[in-house]
């Protein structure tokens, strides 16, 4: 691997420099501004004193994801969802990805019948935008929650484990963690995996580009991505100061 | 695994009763009835004599799937989407999974300025609905081609490897090839992969609807999975007759 | 008549071959692929527990009815309506047809306060498809009603009079019975009857494409559509076994 | 018939008091307030230099009609459909078949690479708006193409038969024409007609509400419907000066 | 000003003739056709038995306002909204314009649980369609408010104070008042004046369409405005017999 | 004035803090992070190489705007616009406003047949958003003119002249500038102004949300504007170091 080359110099098992802010903004329960390099999401949590009409009577809560980007977060100027009036298949993919790997977080069951709104609004994308969601919306899901049980509105903040995200991909035909845009839309397998801090697997998404890949590149890149979120956990915690 | 039993009765790596019903109906290029034990669904393949926007004067073709569930497919009857007024997250996610997948079976460079559209159509669900979607439009596409070819609009059939789509899970702490719907609506964990003829991959996708898997339950799971496949992939030949 | 040549061969007031198969698929309460030659539709007929708010508290029932395609049902593949976001003029023209016409042949008010809902999906056009969708959605009711009286959720089939649809038009100057999509698309005058086992009108909805046609012609068109009905009507009540 | 009595007064074979105001309002080719009693409906009829796409470079013409009602030109306040963002199954049928009947009459053959738009809008409804609209939308199309003719645009005016149109209805028993609303939404069967000056018919469409009807009222009211569509005509032309 | 030539011939502080026609239509509580020279709206206002969600249980009215423009009310037709499936930005800019205006004439408090809804929809546009609607809808929302206490139903109609408005802007270097067509579409300067009887304002909008204008420029124009409403009061009054 | 308390502890004349922040995001021509005390707003600047249809071979360019919102931007969470499938009212209105001023400020006859697309994205509001956008989107602009003038596509910044918007109203009696939250949603009247460096008027929007307001109040708060936006000028040309 000594002399193989990626376009921002980086080391194949390296993350871009991540970064977790708190307190972005003012309004909502948890707002979090994350960035895995030049990738940026505001990710923030609302809490709502209901739950869907599905889940009505039932005493336990909900937890639902939407995801943007805005027009201009992009290399080239995408149109505006709003405008055209529909979320694009690869939106609607993504958030129901997003509200299903945070489901898996926390138990919702002592949440009483709230709803958490979790919104990942891109204002800058590099790749990645969805493993940064997922990872960023952990952080502000928590402190939603932190302030819920601060308010004694919960006995207790209902986490069952911290997950994060991370894409992983072969790029020029060597496995490498993180891919930014560069690598992303030039690789022939392109996978995300959301993964908790006990190494166990909520979800994995690989796609061959170009080249379907074999079993053994697939073990390359699950090595990688565990590896790489275990690291982004560690910077969950610090950004919560939770040991 | 002796004495596990499963709703239908199978043993873990039996797939369900496995048919392909081509030119089920008269209109279409490539037409194939796929039954997967009770899940049936139609997918056509119809040639298009020209090529989305993006790809105007490229000299290459293009392949898209749609999917469809007629409103009393399933147990309860669902909501017709065009009377809605707009397709589901779930729809779109599974229309653009079959998109992706053929794409990577055929080689579009040499396809001429068509596309190929792929409408896949559920009149009965029992479960895997969007694998055994992957796997009949494999088949419809290949007699598609086959009909181009034989009219000389094509200089041969542009497959590169023939693939197929299998759902695979964790039921009641077992996996389990081939999930029907009474153990899709309760199994822990749920994987769908997509797989050529050389036992590459095209897709997995995994999620844990409950507990997190773990290393080596992933691994039983893709086991599992790839013998499936194979043995679609024979049935595939066998409907097209081809050794 | 003697030398007169319809494309399919027919003499004019021939019916094409009719089938009702019942039990189509397994999920509805009453199911039917109904063949009117070429022309194959899936009528399911599904009972839910309650009203439109229009009907709330009046302690009677409903019936609807919604109408589809496939998009390779026919010659050309058209779009599809989900995709497209919305049912065409004519889709909703047809839907509102099959369900006046229905509603003419039960009696809603012994239905207790329960919707009927018939969906007719045409997965091979042929023409005729409207007429045929009502034909076979008269046995899919049927079948749904028997399958709740025999529950004891309703007293008695609450049928009126059996009906039946069929289309008539003038070909090359000569009124003929049930026109095939060759007939259909050259013809002059296009009209589809809705009749009742007494022969009385439900809908009688007659459109000159070409040339306006006169009253003698009318009387012609609906001798062959009243004949064509009661036919069908027998056919009907053998694949129900009702006497 | 002596002493049946309708709510109006009418006799069963009187039409209320129909008349035709041309140039209604000022920026359109033609423009037409209908009345047909207290039904008034404004038609307008606009020309545009091009056809729409499956028409270009045929050289033929095309003719299109849409139909609306002003939210408050019924006895109870609808819904304006351009806020709900659809137009009602309702809508498109009358706007369709405002659109075939008119077809009917005009020799678009002759008419150059043009279409004319009609715009049928409701401003006060009390029954056979859509009958109302036909009519009237025929000295609008007429105004219109006289114009062109004015200006050489066209050689002459393409009319092939004058039309006109009326509902007609069994109320209490016994058949009734030119349906007001208190007659409307009482009667058993409602029947519009379409006929051109030669009685010839255009459209047929007849619907059992209640009770579905026999031959022999059909008949009847076909009878009627003759003699009332031959008084409109008489009137269109007055109104256009044409002997 | 003495040689200053407006399109119309009128002198810069002439209104065109404005004239208010009450019963314009029989179904609705209140209904006029306002015309201010050639444009022509019809301003419906109908009762609602009920309030919408946010204002339920709190005793308290509601009134809200919808616009639309017939298809060819204007020089070249436009677009149907209903068809298209959206109002424009425009459209609705101008209905909420309307119903912020009207509802600071009338006292809300004190009309019960109910909703006026005011319905204004031009039949012909000659500039100034909005500045009529408002003045048109505060007459017949008058008439409305009248029925309701002729009923008995409200102890008085709660008019708070009458209003009307007028367009002006600056044509030629001049500022004119009450724009038509050709002044609205060649004006530098383009605003509406919403004023009540008091002289005080609801609504100042002004926008720059090709030169800014200043303070002095804006003062004439509201000097303009003023005078023109205060007239246009009186022809509402006279119209409704007010002293 | 003395004793008068603004929630916010200011004068009456008193902007809240303001900034601009260029290069705030990095692919878009022009990105600027514009801060009217706790309102905040991204503005970006995308220039693209073609013009609407309306505009194509007229050899200008074109400008439009449009404007959103995230969820949670706001004191309580909002639903998203592209999950909802359309823009408000609202929306539209605001959109409509950024994009007339901003055409008002460039000279648009020597852009070439480009478009520049301006995305104002509020990520934090405390009132006062769509000044706020105007004001950034002013400067994100100019930023992408300067960067095609660096370019050498254009010969020279198309600037007419600097413009900036603020909004004033009338808050316990009181007229006041830059109103905040707490003072928007409790004012009597609320109005925006939009205004160049020449003191001349671009737009002026007033409304009386509660009592109406005469002449003097208009002129109190016509003067605050000014003074306010011309302080406004001067900060958006010192971020632009521009003397």
């Amino acid at each position: 691997m000594s002399d193989f080359l990626r376009p921002s110099g980086r080391v194949a098992n390296a993350l871009r420099e991540i970064q977790f802010t708190r307190q972005f903004t003012k309004h909502a329960e948890g707002s979090v501004l994350v960035e895995f390099g030049d990738t940026k999401v505001i990710c923030t949590a609302s809490i709502e004193e209901k739950v869907p009409g599905f889940l009505k009577g039932k005493g336990q809560g909900w937890l639902t994801a939407e995801y943007g980007m805005l027009p201009r977060s992009t290399h080239t100027r995408m149109d505006r969802e709003a405008a055209k009036g529909k979320q694009s298949g690869r939106t609607q993919e993504i958030q129901r990805l997003i509200g299903r790997s945070l489901r898996a977080a926390f138990d919702l069951e002592n949440f009483g019948e709230r709803t958490l709104h979790l919104d990942c609004d891109v204002i800058q994308a590099d790749g990645g935008t969805r493993t940064a969601a997922i990872s960023g919306a952990m952080v502000a899901a928590y402190d939603a929650f932190t302030k819920l049980h601060a308010q004694g509105s919960i006995a207790a903040i209902p986490v069952k484990h911290f997950l994060a995200a991370i894409s992983v991909g072969v790029f020029n035909g060597t496995p490498v963690l993180d891919l930014d845009y560069a690598e992303d839309s030039n690789c022939d397998t392109d996978m995300n995996v959301v993964m908790d801090e006990n190494c166990h697997f909520i979800e994995v998404q690989g796609t061959a580009e170009g080249i379907a890949f074999d079993r053994q590149a697939l073990n390359q890149l699950l090595d990688l991505a565990q590896a790489g979120i275990q690291q982004i956990i560690v910077k969950q915690k610090q950004a919560l100061s939770i040991s």
